[in-house]
């Protein structure tokens, strides 16, 4: 449980060396709106647009990845495609881009859409994404509304191209896009200097054009419109590259050029590629692949062993600051050819312990309750409507908005796993509430249940126990066994290092503290012994205790927020990014509850006894969350719940009033 | 140095017990502004209006009291008055009143006026405070026009009063004000509900009522106008009060009614008050006073023993809540009794490192700038035109306003102590810098100069050493007699209990922290060494220097604020009231620069050479503050400082560019 944590984005571990400019900036921006509540910036690269964070990398000699994903054909593809995000996002990369297909309706509001992904990467993954446009055969009014939308969802880059003709007989229309440079025009045009703009470069020249030099030229007039980096097509050889990026500067084009890398991953990828890019594998290469082609493993490792030598090449040479990766939406490729360079980032330092968003509107956020710590996307997903997001505190017992539990959050809410695997985990068959608790105590210890399969995920939870959680197995484990279902929890941390691997996060040189956090269901008896327990336990224990109804009990003082989760770095004031907070438990109690029966319920019969099993639960178990105020001392929360089996074991049968 | 503490409030500590209808009021009405910046609220007491604390203090049986003055004739009698505020306020009165002399222009701008004299307790001083006013032979407008002044300067209630006619033919006047009543009525309907108002009862009747009952009746109209509570006029018998509070509850008076407790304190200002008042002093009184009225301690005495005495029979009785204290201006006699009922507060809690406010603008002001440490009434003087207030951060290097040093702010910065006596604390004729360097040494051990006179202030701290900065007392004092002149430091803490006698703030069960800092004045060759030894303390210390021109050297990250003093607090997000602000560090630089001319350069002659050594300081030296961002550790800004002067030690003669 605890923040299941998606880093995706190195920040400010790069960003350390950076000016003030950029935050000053920032700061400035925001005290027109108040001056005495902007944000204390932990993290340049969350307000800093895409084209100052690569010159600062470049500045710095930090060399960088980026990632090229074209968009699933299906619902299940599109989950997977965004755990992919997920997990190649942990590596660091400075962006990933989507394609653009005008033949799969790619901006719709489809959940397979170039622009639904790409929304998804940027406002639930955090990534810093770029969408691919193609203006070819699209009416102005068309393209502005299309990017109109981009923005609307946050995003901030776009990769302007011309796209393929329909049909074979395409002519020059008078004043519509014929060039991807007609695209760039119109972008700035529309929308002045919102959207970071990258165009394609052809280092052999484009397969249409009348020659390479001419080729340069329109590369240099869609750079003149307004585009700030150029990402070039694949190549086979450094020395393509380099040439044209010396014949680039030759004739003025100074922004950043990113080179395209294709691992070569396979024979029928290979050949259906280059037959589509009108490109030519060079012979030394052919002659490799050719007698191995049945191989496909041989292959791969062929493709990585060159893309390696290939951008040790081009990082040497000194004119490369990134590289952008072609990854065909695979992930082993891409991982071991930027493991091998060094550029893969395996323990990347978290800004805060929970993965923030790259909407531009959520750059201030730096509070969250601790209550969708494994279910990010949801929190995110049901806050998208809000205007401010909270900055440096929580505030006091404000009534937050949260959006409804609705199809699309559904999508989201949507388990990996199939109905078949579940079942297997959480029971084809349950017998007893008993049996909840064993499937319960088995995910925590990541053993097997009684059918011999492990449980890898829980309603709650999609993923295995996070690190930190697994310190606290053996307690979590001894209280599910009798019926503490726990769902979220965190141990107390008195001023561990912030670069500490398992709890650490933000800048260097910090302190990272946490009280100890409990939440679980359980029944009504137990509630009515917790609170008799819990008396003893003031002020030090605060606690809510709520079931499906709503039904609610408290000691939190004044209905406060209790921020759970802080930092102490230099230079800075304090950040507190978690907080428990009793107005936005009421909205996470009705998510809480009804994941109870939409994924687990839901996989029985109507009437079945296993249904009516985890119906019962739902419908007389109450949802608990314990705070141990006293960070400084051993985590009481493990005495309080036993304190509550020892009065049951006296007291057996006493109900819940 | 270091946060001269002048804690006036008891605030939270009688409130823990509260109820959160007045919190959630304060929320409710927060939120109205912005959804997610509200505050904390540390205290409960900061945001409730006076009736609504004596309720609860009430409802929880925790008597209080309250106190009485009258305004000074001269300016610095008003200067003393103010630090006896501090004095009596830091003993913890529910509120103290100020009485309106309508002779005395006690509605005008001058510092000895009622006005400002009741605004200086609220705004200064932090003290809940009641503005008598008086409306017999005033015009509507006039009444109106002072009502208003007062909300503008923060006074939140009322002591409605007729007042004494002007002349001996005092006749009623048709719609004039006639009675309190009326003046009630006025400010209930020109001001709705916005003051408190407390009006006078007579325990033995109005010397001008027809009969004792007729008064009762008088009353009752006074109280179903609008009057929130009563304070009776003074009394000698414990029985006469009883006897009033259950004649007045006979005819349905249910407010809380104060007995206003006189100590006899003299013989001459008993006669004058009795006559006066029209009151009879009963015989048993006079017959003990009579023998021994040219001894006036031999009075006071008894005149304690007697109002101690007739506070335990009124306590005792159950109606009484809280006793009012005639205080005549004087501290023993009114301090003693309140010692021996033990209502006076030894040690008082603090709700935050700082004195706060009592102006309903600041109740959401928790965080200012460390510099005004010892100087808070220059602080909130500066920053009397602010609109809000910081809440929970200090923000982003937004630019606040700080207010000019003009006159009316030279007040507040005027020494308590003759130019003889910081004459004699600071030398009568200066030789050197060196001499300088001793006064501040002098200061530091609390110890007598060279001429033998103990320096018990400098320009910059009216006050002796703080009990906290005394922690710190060899180590200050070994750097000042080397000419590092500290003005302002902080030890730091790793987490000590809220409730610690020295270093402790904020409700109980929690935990305070704080950065080590340390502020100086410093030659530009010291300053020289100093920026060459820094470089290795880099980022553990943060630094700002900068001397009178605003040549400014720092390595504060994008300048933001640095959190030097937070605590921890059970069910309550982070409080960080002290920061370490780069944009008002230039503001105090310019106070604390002037301080060197205005204080102390213009004690001597003109062209004197003791003149010009203290100009020469306040032209070339550097103001310095340092902060030791890793509090855990052992505090390394002395190792900085004996770095510094092994460096200068090894290379004398350099100068700083």
């Amino acid at each position: 449980m605890v923040n299941q944590v998606q880093t995706v984005d190195d920040t400010w571990r790069r960003c350390s060396k950076s000016d003030s400019s950029g935050a000053s900036n920032s700061g400035g921006e925001s005290s027109k709106e108040s001056s005495r509540s902007s944000t204390p910036v932990l993290d340049t690269d969350r307000t800093d647009r895409l084209r100052d964070k690569m010159r600062r990398r470049t500045e710095s000699g930090d060399h960088w990845f980026s990632l090229e994903f074209f968009p699933p054909r299906t619902a299940s593809g599109a989950v997977n495609l965004i755990s992919r995000f997920d997990r190649m996002g942990s590596g660091g990369p400075l962006f990933i881009d989507v394609t653009w297909h005008p033949a799969g309706d790619p901006g719709s509001d489809k959940e397979t859409s170039s622009m639904m992904i790409a929304s998804t990467a940027v406002n639930y993954c955090g990534l810093e994404s770029v969408l691919h446009l193609t203006c070819c055969n699209q009416t102005k009014e068309k393209i502005t509304g299309y990017l109109s939308k981009a923005k609307r969802l946050g995003l901030k880059n776009i990769m302007a191209l011309r796209g393929d003709p329909i049909g074979t007989d395409w002519e020059e229309e008078e004043g519509g896009f014929n060039y991807a440079t007609d695209l760039v025009k119109h972008i700035r045009c529309e929308f002045d200097d919102y959207f970071d703009i990258c165009v394609a470069g052809y280092p052999t020249g484009h397969p249409e054009a009348q020659s390479y030099d001419e080729d340069l030229k329109h590369l240099k007039e869609k750079v003149d419109a307004g585009a700030d980096f150029i990402i070039t097509q694949l190549f086979f050889r450094a020395d393509t590259f380099l040439k044209f990026v010396r014949d680039c500067r030759a004739i003025g084009i100074t922004c950043p050029i990113l080179p395209g890398i294709f691992p070569i991953q396979g024979y029928q990828s290979l050949r259906q590629l280059v037959k589509l890019s009108k490109l030519e594998v060079p012979e030394e290469i052919m002659r490799v692949i050719e007698p191995i082609k049945e191989n496909d493993a041989a292959i791969r490792n062929y493709g990585i062993e060159h893309a390696v030598g290939m951008c040790r090449m081009l990082l040497e040479s000194g004119e490369v600051p990134g590289l952008h990766f072609y990854t065909l939406n695979r992930e082993v490729a891409t991982m071991e050819v930027l493991r091998q360079l060094g550029l893969w980032i395996e323990d990347p330092r978290r800004p805060l312990p929970w993965a923030v968003s790259a909407h531009p509107k959520r750059k201030v956020e730096d509070v969250r309750p601790i209550f969708w710590a494994s279910r990010p996307k949801s929190y995110i997903y049901r806050t998208q409507d809000w205007d401010d997001f909270p900055n440096g505190r929580w505030g006091n017992s404000s009534s937050p908005a949260f959006g409804e539990l609705n199809d699309y959050y559904l999508f989201y809410l949507k388990s990996k796993s199939s109905k078949d695997a579940l079942l297997k985990m959480w029971g084809e068959e349950l017998t007893s509430e008993k049996s909840v608790y064993e499937v319960f105590t088995s995910y925590i210890m990541a053993e097997p249940n009684q059918a011999g399969h492990k449980v890898m995920c829980l309603p709650w939870n999609d993923e295995p126990l996070a690190p930190e959680t697994n310190l606290l197995k053996d307690e979590l484990a001894k209280v599910n066994r009798r019926g503490v279902l726990t769902i979220n929890s965190q141990p107390s941390i008195n001023g561990k290092p912030s670069s500490d691997s398992i709890v650490g996060w933000g800048p260097p040189g910090g302190y990272v503290f946490q009280k100890a956090y409990l939440e679980f269901f359980t029944s009504s008896e137990n509630v009515t012994a917790l609170l008799q327990v819990l008396k003893k336990y003031e002020p030090r224990v605060n606690y809510h205790i709520v079931n499906v109804q709503g039904q609610n009990t408290t000691n939190a003082h004044d209905m406060q927020p209790n921020a759970v989760t802080w930092g102490i770095f230099p230079g800075r004031e304090i950040v507190q990014p978690t907080v428990v907070d009793p107005v936005s438990f009421m909205y996470w109690k009705d998510e809480a509850f009804a994941l109870w029966i939409e994924q687990w319920a839901k996989l029985y019969e109507d009437e079945s006894p296993s249904r009516m099993i985890i119906k019962y639960i739902h419908d007389n178990y109450f949802l608990v969350n314990l705070v141990d105020n006293d960070f400084p001392l051993d985590n009481c929360l493990w005495q309080v719940i036993d304190d509550m089996f020892e009065l049951l074991d006296v007291n057996p049968l006493e109900q819940c009033p």
